[in-house]
């Protein structure tokens, strides 16, 4: 069987969990209001926005020029898709009504042939389709593609999805391999897996095509987006008015066909976006190549350039991979949007093969990474995740000034806050896959679920403190009793696992690709009782990676811990920590909300004796420090900007 | 007294050393006569330089168009004074004839009313004064008026010189207070302190008044730069045809007077350019604001933003400092020509007050980031001088691009090969400075030198194997038998000196300042021995330095030491030094042309044990591991590019 799983749909699954009904209901009553406000630009001291400033303008029902990036419209369609999916599991008929006034903006500012992209429309009239490299003309239209398939699923309401089916007919029209067409596709990746949801809801099998077109044309020489920039003339959108240098085609992942790339390479939210379209047609086309291009990105990416808190993307240059173990902490870039296409390949590699690890890197991107770049109050966000922040550095040294010591209201350059709110609001959907026969747990996330399998109907529970705490108890009420299998993802983090089914524990589990097994005929009411130990670990990196060479770093279940200076003092890189320290964890109800705090014995060096010298003759000078760590996601939640790391030197 | 001491002029100091007399050999017969060839374009795969056949072209003897950079002028500058320190040393008459012909074409190229800059003359001839901030005029004006003093003092001949002063005085014509004259200064410091230079030779008040005028004008406000800027239509000559943003003052140390400047901030060669400048006038005028200003200056520099090399300038955006303890060893700047400017300052610095640390730091960079720039065969340079190279990111992480793992040919910026030239060739007079009654030693560079104090002619001559062996004699011929002091450098780095005068160990030194006073009535033969014990040091960098957090270097005498991967294997970071190592230093006669190595026993991190995982639970497997350390200077001299390290893990 080419597909082992699939996704439970979000609206089969509700999320009931003291940690993540924060996060839906902040993106519900918070994110997405204080979004529209930025949108309309309407937050003071932040960076305008434009993007519905833009639809108004080219609907007619508004005078002025378009402002921002060029791909300023995905800030709507990502808002519009975060909307949609917080109706499908809250209704809100307020915030309906308001997305239904944005929608006919949308269908307005849509041109006669189908055509919809204000930045063209209202800036470029004439010259679509002429710079792809650097235009996000199929990116955006990715996008709303996305939010209509979302508010559709949502609401059953198909006004926006007749806009873009009418639009993605348009560029069937325009793209492909046919006498007439333009033999090309986008600078930036996002369309290709829009155009797989589309042909779901739609069964149109055209908008697979369309996919399955961009998808192999890519990377074909000769290069269509060099003719294309030698045919403009050798400019750029980004530097008017000056001939620039040969783009780079790696920066695209358009140097090679998709088959035959090997390593993870150029910028990293492309580089995702793509290989979740490339898993969902392998998925669909059953096209083995296809799938073992995947594995081995997914590998390259993975194994060997991925942060420990799933970031993705080493350098700000192209905010780009770089090279195998190359991890910088400070200087590191790991956009938001990038760990978050990183989950969206890690859902899609699952439903190809159910192993542990796909699930794994979708937690730690979610739990740290994701989650992180949202400050408490839904409100501020950080565009770049470091792992290790020096406010001074940020400030006045310029390699670093990419990496904000602070979350900001807004950007001008804006994808990512819109980004988190989608993937909290659709959260659900990531939790449970199944086939015939098996339910998939992926994420420990509390709620109820309603899976369909052969023959029957399955209600599903799932109740826990997670992350804090790693007992998980689910309760099974099938239509019908009958044999089917439970399948639990054994977290890489867990060392030792106990489960009890009926309070009964069962010795020997069957454990197949780091799920647990559960065959048995499952009667309504029956119990599992999980229990993940949750140790606090010290994790080291693969001695390849020169950056954390003898320091480790705090985890605790999924949670990747930090050192933050208003706990520790300057000068974080002065702690050591023994290696054979103890660790406590300590849950605190008067910390940010309340969390797991873990303390430890450490080292630091003492400062006192230093006086002007720079440098002099060693001498160990060491002081006893209580140390005390949060988890990462947390940091920068408090007080003024200060020093943070997750790395901490051991001895 | 204002002035402490002066230095000893070259034309009175020989070098007559095992390990010094390589490199002034070297300079002579290698570097002067490859960067002939390279000024010429003449060497293969090498970026050309354009640098002579400009002055053809502008004396009318060759036909083109202008080439190179808008300072290209300046490298035959320096190339001219390097030449003119080495016929002050060693006659040379082919190479005299050499230099007679290109001084010849220079003259051809200068423009009737005085001016000569070929960049101004060919391409933008009605421009000039036009682009001070960005365009170098005043700087290659100051480069050749440099290389005309260091001739004429050479040789006696005037030609160049005239030109210069001709140039000198159009100039004075043009910039100054008075009506009718342009208010203003160039963009990159360099003439203030040629034109004290030009009044040292001339006596000529007027050009210490215009170096005086240019340094005090500076940072005055309204800004010039700016103005001008604004004049131009906000336009750079660096990206013709487009408007940018204002331009940073700080980078051109133009944002304050000079007076007023408290930390070393901006470009740095620029930055210790001016310092040298500012320390002359200090000196020439006792001008005690000046001096404290310089105090200050040093101070920052030195105390915190100098790396352990003497390197300085953290960033490669605008080649700049940044801010105190930034220090990163792997994507530093630590240009060669800012060691090199560093050492000017040092020097000058001196004469104000006569104390080792000034020194220090002039044998600090010397020794380590100067000689280091240069390839043991004369022909290959460093720009950047880094702490720490992984040639795989050199080349695939664009925040380390600008850190080449191996020594270049040439550069299309190619000012520091020929101001390394022009550091060893003059090298003689940063030895010795005298007063009336005194003699000061600053560097351990034997070789004889001849020094006038007040009614008496000394001559010294010093003997060792320095900087292998801290074992220094000196010998001591007055013309007659006179009462004065012998005041020798006590290195920061050596913790005990032993003394003896002909043989007799001097108890209870008098040391002042960081210099051990001999005060006596010298006759013809008396000996000094200067012991200075070489031990093995490990030196640890303030705690403030994040980037050397629990790392140690390894020193010995002025030689800081480091890890090449040819002879420690990958992964340097890997290694770990207990801090009670046993170093032990061993003289190798084979390698490098003979070299005190180090070694000690360390550990590494056993890396067999990982498989494809990137961070695993903390498993403590180090293997022991002897490592074997070369001084700094000379690395990647060696076989193929690999990993070097000069800050070492300890536990």
């Amino acid at each position: 069987m080419f597909t082992q799983s699939k996704a439970v749909p979000l609206k089969q699954v509700s999320i009931n969990n003291h940690f993540w009904s924060h996060y839906t209901k902040l993106v519900r009553e918070v994110v997405i209001p204080y979004q529209w406000e930025a949108l309309n630009d309407r937050i003071s001291d932040a960076e305008p926005s434009y993007a519905i400033q833009n639809f108004r303008i080219a609907a007619g029902l508004a005078q002025g020029e378009f402002g921002g990036m060029v791909f300023q419209d995905s800030d709507i369609a990502k808002w519009l898709e975060a909307v949609g999916y917080s109706l499908a599991l809250t209704p809100d008929p307020h915030l309906e009504q308001l997305a239904d006034e944005v929608i006919d903006i949308i269908a307005l500012a849509q041109q006669p042939d189908g055509y919809l992209n204000t930045y063209f429309t209202l800036k470029e009239p004439g010259k679509r389709w002429t710079n792809l490299f650097d235009c996000h003309e199929l990116y955006c239209a990715g996008h709303m593609i996305e939010a209509a398939v979302a508010y559709y699923q949502a609401t059953g309401k198909r006004k926006l999805l007749d806009v873009m089916c009418r639009y993605a007919d348009l560029i069937d029209s325009v793209f492909g391999l046919e006498a007439g067409k333009i033999k090309a596709y986008d600078g930036h990746q996002e369309i290709e897996l829009a155009l797989i949801k589309l042909y779901h809801v739609t069964g149109a099998a055209k908008y697979l095509n369309l996919s399955k077109y961009f998808i192999d044309e890519r990377g074909v020489a000769p290069s269509y987006l060099l003719q294309e920039f030698e045919k403009r003339g050798r400019i750029t959108h980004w530097q008017p008015g000056i001939v620039v240098s040969t783009p780079n085609l790696i920066y695209t992942q358009s140097h090679l066909p998709v088959r035959e790339q090997k390593d993870a390479v150029g910028h990293a939210v492309r580089a995702v976006y793509m290989y979740s379209a490339m898993a969902d047609l392998a998925i669909l086309t059953e096209d083995q190549e296809l799938k073992e291009s995947c594995l081995r990105l997914w590998k390259s990416m993975v194994h060997k350039q991925m942060y420990i808190t799933g970031g993705i993307g080493t350098t700000h240059h192209g905010e780009a991979f770089t090279f195998d173990y190359d991890l910088p902490n400070d200087t590191i870039y790991a956009e938001t949007c990038a760990s978050i296409g990183l989950i969206f390949f890690a859902q899609r590699m699952l439903q190809l093969e159910v192993k542990s690890e796909y699930a794994d890197v979708m937690e730690r991107a979610l739990y740290n990474n994701v989650i992180g770049s949202m400050s408490l109050d839904g409100k501020h966000y950080f565009y770049v995740n470091p792992l290790e922040v020096w406010p001074q550095a940020s400030e006045s040294n310029p390699s670093r000034h990419h990496v904000k010591a602070v979350r900001q209201k807004w950007f001008g350059c804006s994808c990512c806050p819109p980004n988190v709110a989608r993937l909290i609001a659709s959260l659900a959907e990531y939790i449970y896959s199944s086939n015939e026969d098996t339910i998939y747990t992926h994420l420990y996330i509390g709620g109820e679920a309603t899976i369909e399998l052969k023959n029957n109907q399955i209600q599903l529970q799932q109740e826990s403190n997670y992350p804090w705490d790693g007992s998980i108890k689910f309760i099974v009420s099938p239509q019908n009793s009958q044999n089917f299998t439970l399948a639990f993802r054994i977290p890489g983090w867990s060392d030792r696992i106990k489960l009890h089914v009926n309070g009964e524990l069962i010795e020997n589990l069957k454990i197949v690709n780091g799920y647990v097994l559960i065959n048995r005929i499952w009667n309504d009411g029956d119990t599992v009782l999980l229990d993940l130990p949750m140790t606090v670990q010290l994790i080291q990196a693969n001695p390849s990676v020169r950056s954390n060479a003898g320091k480790a770093a705090i985890q605790r279940g999924p949670l990747v811990y930090c050192l933050e200076e208003i706990d520790n003092g300057q000068q974080l890189a002065s702690i050591s920590l023994a290696t054979n320290s103890k660790l406590t964890a300590a849950f605190d109800a008067n910390l940010l909300g309340g969390i797991v705090v873990i303390e430890a014995d450490a080292s630091v060096e003492a400062a006192e004796d230093w006086s002007e010298e720079l440098y002099r003759p060693l001498k160990k000078n060491v002081a006893p420090l209580r140390i005390k760590a949060i988890p990462y996601y947390l940091w920068g939640n408090r007080a003024e900007p200060g020093e943070m790391s997750v790395w901490i030197r051991t001895v």
